[in-house]
């Protein structure tokens, strides 16, 4: 163990290689279902929305049914205009916290826009410039997936088209601005730009939109567009194994360190970011019998994991995309406007779901109160200024460094700050002023969305 | 050369040493006089303001009397939260310009506050801790510095309040909550907490405050008071030194690079950015016969080098603080809005000017519509969004580097990018919907805000 605060890796040390997980389960995840026939998709499905090499990743079959996949010389050429990201340790934290506990962090907050979603669009705009796209469609909420998207398509010179969330497109325009830096195409969502959003506009000319609503319309432009593809952030296969470099690095870090956690933590959404960080350390799990507690940490107003049900439900609000068995809250589901707004999900990613089904991961969730008390703490103690979603993978390392020190014992902890909060300190004011919410969703509730979800029958 | 994108340190591999350029001269700066007394000013009577260690540094005398300063182990330790700083290769950038010069930058945007603003704050505030400091005051205009010190404050446990100008505390809430996240006390200047913003406000309630009020007000405040300091965030000459950690890491990395620049540029509105990367720079020139061209990047609107006369003025607009030899527009010179915040400075740091009345540094005006087209290229190609004020170095850069490309020799190029523009996105919309501004200060004017200055008898 040293006494160092960064573990930084040399260009020259960064993994080659994402971590294919799909690979190494015993058995494969559920299909995913096509609303209309009650078949599994196939490639052909996705083709309209997806490039081939994409799709491929997605079922984990060609070249791609392997647990390592080499990421393309062009795509680490990309990453390296942040990565590697340093390996922290919070020893002021540490301190603070009285705890015998070793604290660690991977930092993916010095990435272009700000956090961990840079890793997954860089190689989609690749693949889909391999494959002769010219333009690619994309939802954004507040602006995090859709700045990431925007700088990967400028890198490789793919038009970019962001449906934002009306509500956000208004309230918050400094993340459009950053898109449009990027180069590009910003439009509120519903949009005068096509059907769909017309026939919104026309019922509510002030509609405030919604994530289900701007994907619908960036997938009904791509759909039927030969130079066009779509672009999703999150909950996918392939996102995820892109993601697995923050954790392939994180291993290499932690040996720098001379330490193995005892506990890994990731907030989770989508499930992208916890993913990153914790599928290379499931794997060590799974294949070196290593004693690692995983910890998805979710919000209490959107609690998939913890309060969800294990079943096959719509990815989007607006039921057009095909079914996944996943836990959810149900796709009718509208969670309540917390400020970490990228962990606004009813449902959550397949691979993340059967982690936990099957035991081999456990999930906390957490208020929104006590996730922003965790970011000033943090802020005050490490200097760095977290997003609201990673704070709360902060509360729950907070709570198990608490916990060794009543315990009196030591324990090595890692998470991962997936981005910083220089675009959230209007949420920091609220709390400061005790204005900030707290939501719960009560079970009953679930109960009542999941029964009203179109039931499905699957051929077999 | 080797083919790498980022070069970077490891903690172990961090100077240990300020430079000390004052040590260097051949003949010491011009005296601070007096406004009174015409008399130069000694140690007590800044003693009020500044605890003694910074004093011997700013005169450099005593222990201080040196080329290299030793940095506490305390400061280092706290350096290490975000330094060393990464040196990055902009390949992207040269390949978009085809020029044969190769670009370099050290990017200062990685610090907890977004600035390089943190590199003097933790030892000024480390300095006041050793000597009993309680409270420190200080003022901020859009919030830069104003957030660094708030930082630093934290860190030794020593209260931090700010006065922020008027108009950017109504106008820019964003670093006033940063600010209040790290745990400072911000007030609007003018305030109703002391009878100089007391005046001001019985005058007008509304009054948008200025940069030269706020200085009144915070050193107004610490005077008096036998726990409480002031602190400056650039100009002085301690303040540099603090800064050329900066520049002494960039020598260590440029030698990792295979390659000494042939031009280093710094944008340069009070002179600590630019004199951080520039000062280890302008030691190889005098002492090992470097044959580098070292440009300061300034803005047209507030042209203190290229326009300015080299005279003894006041450092504030107020005109109650010393007197100093600077290149200056006028104290009663208040700039143009620029977005770019931080230049807006009617001086010069003394030592800035010197190297610049001696010849051994050169020096650009840049406006503000080219500095923002520089900043969206340099952002569309390295994902990298820069505050406006390290545009003007980016603008001069390319400059440089387009007359590489004419001429068909290779230069090498280096840079200080000295923060990111998370907050300064509003600058940027105005430019892509063409609303910039571009200011220029004619000579005339320079000449009349020059004869208004109050005629101050050196008593020699």
């Amino acid at each position: 163990m040293s006494d160092q605060t960064k573990y930084v890796l040399q260009e020259s040390e960064m993994p080659t290689q994402w971590y294919n997980i799909q690979n190494d389960f015993a058995t494969p995840l559920p299909p995913v279902i096509h609303p209309g026939t009650g078949q599994p998709i196939g490639p052909a499905d996705l083709a309209p929305l997806f490039p081939m090499e994409l799709i491929m990743q997605e079922a984990s079959v060609g070249p791609y049914a392997t647990s390592y996949v080499d990421i393309p010389e062009e795509v680490q050429e990309a990453y390296k205009l942040w990565r590697p990201t340093p390996l922290i340790r919070a020893r002021r934290l540490e301190k603070a916290l009285g705890t015998p506990a070793h604290i660690y962090f991977k930092y993916e907050g010095v990435s272009p826009s700000g956090s961990h979603k840079p890793n997954t669009a860089v190689p989609q705009a690749y693949y889909n410039k391999k494959e002769g796209t010219k333009r690619i469609t994309t939802e954004t909420g507040a602006g995090q997936w859709g700045s990431a998207l925007a700088f990967a398509c400028q890198l490789y010179d793919i038009e970019c088209k962001v449906y934002m969330v009306a509500i956000s497109y208004r309230q918050k325009p400094y993340r459009r601005f950053l898109m449009e830096t990027y180069g590009a195409q910003v439009v509120s969502s519903p949009s005068p730009d096509n059907p769909i959003g017309q026939k919104f506009l026309a019922q509510d000319p002030e509609h405030t939109g919604s994530l289900g609503l701007a994907i619908s319309e960036a997938v009904a432009d791509a759909a039927p567009r030969e130079d066009t593809k779509y672009s999703l952030g999150s909950v996918l296969n392939h996102v995820l194994m892109h993601q697995t470099i923050i954790g392939q690095e994180a291993l290499k870090q932690m040996e720098m360190a001379g330490e193995y956690p005892d506990i890994v933590v990731g907030c989770a959404g989508g499930g992208s970011n916890f993913a990153g960080i914790a599928l290379p350390f499931v794997r060590e799990k799974m294949k070196s019998g290593k004693n690692t507690r995983i910890i998805a940490a979710e919000p209490t107003a959107a609690p998939s994991l913890t309060k969800g049900v294990y079943t096959y439900d719509f990815g989007d609000t607006g039921q057009i995309i095909p079914l996944v068995k996943m836990y959810t809250l149900g796709s009718s589901f509208i969670p309540a406007p917390i400020h970490a707004g990228g962990l606004r999900y009813h449902g959550m990613a397949p691979i993340v779901c059967k982690l936990y089904d099957e035991g081999l991961i456990e999930a906390v969730a957490v208020g929104q109160n006590a996730v922003f008390e965790s970011n000033v703490l943090f802020a005050r103690e490490e200097g760095i200024l977290p997003a609201p979603e990673p704070g709360h993978a902060i509360r729950v390392v907070i709570q198990e460094a608490m916990k060794a020190k009543e315990e009196g014992v030591k324990k090595t902890i890692l998470f991962n700050l997936c981005g910083h909060g220089h675009f959230d300190l209007a949420g920091y004011d609220a709390y400061m002023r005790g204005q900030l919410q707290d939501f719960e969703y009560p079970r009953e509730e679930v109960e009542k969305a999941i029964s009203m979800l179109p039931k499905v029958e699957m051929a077999s």
